[in-house]
């Protein structure tokens, strides 16, 4: 499919820098990306690692102007055996390939993405970190690159992969974050993009976050577009509640992204025998289960933080908060069931993990 | 504001081709770009006229990820007198501020966005073609361009313009087009990004715009996201219909563009003494004045064509044919008027040309 992968070695690669250090989140890149091209006609073709450097466009690639593009975020992780293993890449070529129908990006052969995104982490081994918590972030993604102006789908493409060695979310742990209920920005819709990772949304959604911050919160929790009261996503995660002992996650209405955490947490709640129900979720259920004292925990869910505990949930002015601002026992053992089976220190039952 | 502009000329111009012969749209670019870049603490700075080419980027640039963008569109043409003139640039200054504040990208001196446009023309006067219904299309976009993987505000940005001579969009005059009526996808929702110029919102409607072309049609007009009953905007064109003697066109609803030739048309209007009112128009209604036979006309408008003719407007499987698919008084009369100023045929009585 798509012929061998070239390699061209970076010639100018920069020191393996201190891995152990403060890396932060998608600052510092590896030395090498994948890149593969596409054109009418031609189908994808020239797939090669190349050096990590700058990529140039013609200032009318569609990209710049109509934002047809869409991206993927997974992770390597270096287990405690020394080995590089990824999480469920196939789930993660699966959904760029839905992402792309969306904007009608021309698909890929699902299981070679996998291979380049293995081939990549081969040649840039050596930058996944060993560090507790941290691991390399692995960046998929496609641009439309013609340079024309009339708004229809390109007729050329270029996907590629970057990777970057990034920090465990919380250098100390799991930490209960603030969040805002947000009612009156949209992030997305019912027939819209909100169920694809396509960039737009991203954008869309920078606003509300800087209304986050300002109410000193984390992230934005989103109401559905049309009524403004079920439920759909926080940031860049999935939601779960625990009330009254269920689990529940807003259902895949449309307009929310089928995080690859959500459907790992609801696959391993299924085998311990915790009762998982994804369905609407209003605000007022939450509302009446805060007040009720049935709502125990809350919790986010993505591949950058894995969970993350919600101490507060600022509606309407006021802070519902939840579990006395700590950190559940539920989301607690879902972070450490998970990132046991990362980094190789829980056995992998569900065949996760794929090596590089 | 910004500095003065400094020029760099394109020491390998292209030669200017002929600008009589066939432009198509957006494909041929002239010799020389504006550019601006903005970096957090240090504004907007060094403005400056360059020659056209490929820009470079790093490939975490927010643009590529996150989609943080905005554009406008707007054209010069050549009088009858050959003098350039701009077609009420202020308003698309103001337009691409307001696109910028829903994406949180700074501001920009309006003033001086139109000054960068002028300088920009008459640097690439020459391509301003002469042919009847021709003109310069002028694309001023802004990308966010700092390195970083994280989710929010991009804190580096290149402003841009670029300009393509471009043909009528109708060689032989008007001509009516067959529009398709989407009830599945949506566009834009109250709380999006509809009502800004940002890129995603042109990637979104590049499903349906397929759609449309498979049932013949040469573009959507897209319903309200939430009722899916209310009209909403025509591709890249705002919508009007002339019902039983009265104009109307969808009000302002936060979902629509607020378009500059829909602007000038509801002014021309009340000039004229035409009764037209913006206000939410159902699926429902149009049916209704189809079936009475009171469906007089029905019309896009937008930079690109000027306006429009609709034709037809397929609904529920069925076409219903508007003014026996012939092009109307009204419609006749507004593209005779606006282009008439345009080309400097007809006096500028609103002060809507700027020389260049
Ligand atoms: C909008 C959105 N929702 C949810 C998620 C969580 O998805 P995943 O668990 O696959 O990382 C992400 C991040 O990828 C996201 O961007
Ligand atoms: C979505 C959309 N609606 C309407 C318009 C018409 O706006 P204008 O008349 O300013 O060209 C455009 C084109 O610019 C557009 O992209």
């Amino acid at each position: 499919m798509y012929g061998s992968i070239r390699i061209e070695p970076n010639l100018h690669s920069k020191p393996l820098p201190n891995l152990d250090e403060n890396l932060g989140f998608g600052k510092l890149f590896t030395n090498h990306m994948f890149m593969m091209d596409y054109e009418e006609g031609q189908g994808w073709h020239d797939p090669r690692i190349i050096p990590y450097g700058p990529i140039s466009h013609d200032p009318a690639a569609m990209v710049f102007h109509y934002g047809q593009a869409v991206f993927e975020g997974m992770k390597a992780f270096r287990t405690e055996n020394d080995e590089v293993v990824l999480f469920r890449p196939d789930q993660n070529a699966k959904r760029l390939n839905r992402s792309s129908e969306r904007l009608s990006i021309p698909q890929m052969d699902e299981e070679f993405v996998v291979r380049a995104i293995q081939e990549l982490v081969r040649v840039d081994a050596a930058w996944v970190p060993k560090k507790k918590g941290s691991s390399l972030y692995i960046r998929p993604f496609i641009i439309a690159t013609e340079a024309i102006l009339g708004v229809r789908p390109s007729m050329k493409y270029s996907f590629i992969i970057i990777m970057s060695p990034v920090d465990a979310y919380y250098d100390e742990g799991l930490q209960p974050i603030n969040i805002l209920v947000e009612s009156y920005y949209a992030r997305s819709v019912q027939g819209g993009t909100g169920n694809a990772k396509v960039a737009g949304n991203y954008a869309a959604s920078l606003k509300a976050q800087t209304l986050a911050k300002e109410h000193n919160c984390a992230q934005v929790l989103w109401l559905d577009a049309i009524e403004k009261k079920y439920l759909e996503e926080v940031g860049s995660m999935n939601v779960f509640f625990k009330i009254n002992g269920e689990v529940v996650t807003p259902s895949l209405s449309g307009s929310i992204l089928e995080g690859i955490t959500r459907g790992s947490i609801i696959h391993l709640l299924k085998e311990w025998g915790i009762s998982v129900s994804e369905r609407k979720i209003s605000i007022d259920d939450i509302v009446q289960a805060h007040a009720d004292g049935t709502l125990e925990e809350a919790f986010g869910t993505g591949t950058a933080a894995v969970v993350s505990p919600i101490g507060s949930l600022l509606w309407n002015g006021t802070p519902m908060v939840v579990n006395h601002g700590e950190i559940g026992q539920l989301v607690e053992r879902l972070y450490t069931t998970i990132t046991g089976i990362q980094c190789g220190k829980l056995p992998d039952t569900f065949d996760w993990l794929l090596k590089v």
